[in-house]
C-alpha cells in the first residue's frame, strides 16, 4: 500500500478549501520528498483556485511558495539530499535536455512541470519536486519568512539580473503589494537610487522604510512632469493599466519598461517612443535554479525578509479571505499544522 | 564677403526643390566643410519636404546620406583633416559633453545638431559638420554607393550591436526595402540564419540573393504558423501596422523585436506575451559615431553594399518622383554636378 498524502484542496471553482487526501504513486529517480514545514500563498493561488486562467482541474492543491525538509531522494538526485532544508516554487520539474535547460535557462523550458497544474501543490503534509528545482536554503534565512521568496521574490529579482540593472541606475517600482515590497528591498541593496510609484498615501511611508529614496503619486501628472527621462529602469509589479505614455516618458535614454504583473489589457506601445531614446518593454517569468540561488544568497548577505502574517495552514480558508480582501500587509505564509 | 552655398530647396510644404543659396557663416572651431560628392536620398527627406512630422522649416534644403571630402577644418577638429573622404548622416553635431555623449552615445544627445533641422542639408555643392560626425570612409569603399550608410545603413546596423544579436541567432527581417536589403547583407554576414519576411513575390529572389537563408509571407497564416517560436531577433524596417501577436509569436525565448521603422500606429503589446518567454519589444534610432566607424569597416572587410540607382543632382526632382512611387531599387543616390 503506498502513502497518502494529506493536503488542502478545492473541489470546485472558488470552493473554500477542505481536506483531501491522494496518492502520490512511485517517487520518480530525479525526485525528492519534501517534509511542508511553510508555504506561502500567491495572488496566482486564488486565480488557479477561481479558474481565472481557464485551465484549473479539480480537485485543485494550491501552494508553490514550499519550504521544508528533504526526507526522501530518488537515486538520481543531485546537489541535495535527505535532511536538507529546500525551497520548491512555481516548478516543479524541466527537461534539463531542451536549448533553454541547458543554457540554464530551465525556467523557460517549454516542458516544465509546474507545482500545482496536472498535479498537487504545497498546501499539503508532503510534497515532491525534481532536485534542481529543490533550491537549498543558507542556514543564515528564517524558514518561516523564506517561502514568498521562492514566487514573489524571485519574480522581482529575476528581472534585475536578466536586465543587467546596475547600482547606478535610477529605478522605479510601480505597485507597492507583495511583489514591490520585496523589490524596493532588493533594488535599494542593489545599490540603486529607488522611486516608489503609489498612489496610497499610507503605503508612502512603508516604502522608504524598505528602500525607496523617493515615493511618486503615479496618477499625479506634476510629480510626474517632474520624473520625465529619469529612470533607466522601471518595474511593473501591479496588473492594473496605467498611464503608459506618461510611465514610459519617465524613462531616460536606454531606459527599460519591464512586466511582471501580468496586465490583462495590451498596453500601447508607439514605436517612436521607443526608437527616439533606445528604449524598450520587456516582461521576464520566475528564474531559474541558479537565479533563485543568486538570490537567497544575496538576502543572506543583505537581511531581505519579505514582510509576512501566519495563519495555521488548518486556518487556509481564512488566509485566503484575508487575502481576497486586500488586507495582506504583504504576504501571507502558511504554519503547517496538518502533520 | 562670406563664400555662398548652392543648394536645392523646398521653398513651401510639398513643393519642387529649386535652386537656392544661402551664407553659411563662420566655420565654427569644431566644424569642417565637406565638398559634396555624392547624397543618398532617404524617405525622411520626403517627409521633411512634406512636413510629415510638423517640424519643417523653409526653405528647407535635404540630404543626409552625405560623401565629400574636407575642404576645410576648424582649429578644435579632431581625428580628420583637409583632404580626407568623410561620411555625414542624420547628426552633424553633439555637445560631447552630456552623460550619453560621454558615453559614446552621441547619438542619444539631447541637443544634437541634425543635419538637415534648424540648417541645411546635403543637396549642395558644401555641407559643414562637427568632427565627430564627420566620419572618415575605408579606401576600399565604392564613394558613390556609401551615402546610405550613413542613414539607412546604420540604422539597422546599430540594432546588432545594441541587441547583442550573435551569429548563432535566428533572425527575422521585416521589410525588405531601402533598409531592410541592406540589413539582409548585414545579418548574414553577420553569421546568422536570417528570414525575410516580404508579402511581395518579386522581392523574395531578391532577398535570397542578399542573404536571406528562407523567406515567408507575413500575411500567410501556415507559413506563420511553421515559424512560431522559432526566432531570436525580428527587425521590423517597415512602417505598416501589422499583425503584431502573430509576429510576437514567432519570437523564441528571450526573443526581441525591435523597430526602427517608425510605425505610427501603436502597438499592443500583451504583457503576458512578454513575461511568459521572457521577451522584448524595442528601438533604437541611428548610431553613434564609433558604431558609424564599426561599420564601415564591416562593409569593407565583407563587400557590403547597398543597391543603388544614380541620378544627378540637377535632377533631384526626378528623382524624388521615383522615390515617391515606390519605384526605387533600393536606394538612390544623388551625383554632384552642381559645383
Amino acid at each position: 500500500m503506498s502513502k497518502q498524502f494529506k493536503a488542502y484542496a478545492a473541489t470546485a471553482k472558488g470552493e473554500p478549501l477542505s481536506p483531501f487526501e491522494f496518492d502520490p504513486g512511485e517517487l520518480r529517480p530525479e525526485q525528492v520528498e519534501v517534509k511542508v514545514s511553510h508555504c506561502g500563498i500567491c495572488h496566482s493561488d486564488l486565480s488557479m483556485i477561481d479558474n481565472d486562467w481557464g485551465f484549473s482541474a479539480y480537485p485543485f492543491v494550491p501552494g508553490h511558495e514550499i519550504v521544508g525538509t528533504v526526507v526522501a531522494a530518488g537515486d538520481q538526485v543531485k546537489r541535495v539530499k535527505v535532511g536538507d532544508r529546500v525551497g520548491v516554487g512555481w516548478y516543479s520539474g524541466s527537461c534539463m535536455a531542451c536549448p533553454q535547460c541547458l543554457a540554464g535557462d530551465h525556467n523557460l523550458c517549454t516542458t516544465a512541470e509546474q507545482t500545482m497544474i496536472g498535479r498537487h501543490g504545497g498546501f499539503a503534509d508532503y510534497v515532491r519536486a525534481n532536485w534542481e528545482w529543490a533550491t537549498p536554503i543558507p542556514a543564515a534565512l528564517d524558514p518561516v519568512k523564506v517561502g514568498p521568496l521562492f514566487c514573489g521574490g524571485i519574480t522581482v529579482f529575476n528581472p534585475i539580473i536578466q536586465c543587467h540593472v546596475q547600482p547606478t541606475d535610477r529605478v522605479g517600482v510601480i505597485g507597492i503589494g507583495g511583489l514591490g515590497h520585496m523589490a524596493l528591498q532588493f533594488l535599494s541593496k542593489w545599490g540603486c537610487e529607488v522611486v516608489a510609484f503609489t498612489s496610497s498615501a499610507a503605503k508612502r511611508d512603508e516604502a522608504l522604510k524598505l528602500g525607496a529614496h523617493q515615493t511618486v503619486n503615479s496618477k499625479d501628472s506634476d510629480e510626474m512632469a517632474k520624473l520625465a527621462g529619469s529612470l533607466d529602469f522601471i518595474l511593473v509589479t501591479a496588473n492594473a493599466p496605467l498611464d503608459w505614455p506618461t510611465i514610459l516618458g519617465a524613462l531616460g535614454p536606454r531606459g527599460r519598461l519591464h512586466f511582471v504583473g501580468a496586465v490583462l489589457e495590451p498596453v500601447p506601445v508607439a514605436a517612436f517612443s521607443l526608437i527616439m531614446g533606445q528604449k524598450s518593454v520587456s516582461g521576464s517569468p520566475l528564474g531559474s535554479p541558479a537565479t533563485t540561488a543568486k538570490m537567497l544568497d544575496f538576502c543572506a548577505r543583505h537581511e531581505i525578509a519579505p514582510i509576512i502574517e501566519k495563519f495555521p495552514m488548518s486556518k487556509v480558508n481564512d488566509a485566503l479571505e484575508h487575502l481576497r480582501g486586500g488586507k495582506a500587509r504583504y504576504r501571507i505564509v502558511l504554519e503547517n499544522d496538518i502533520h
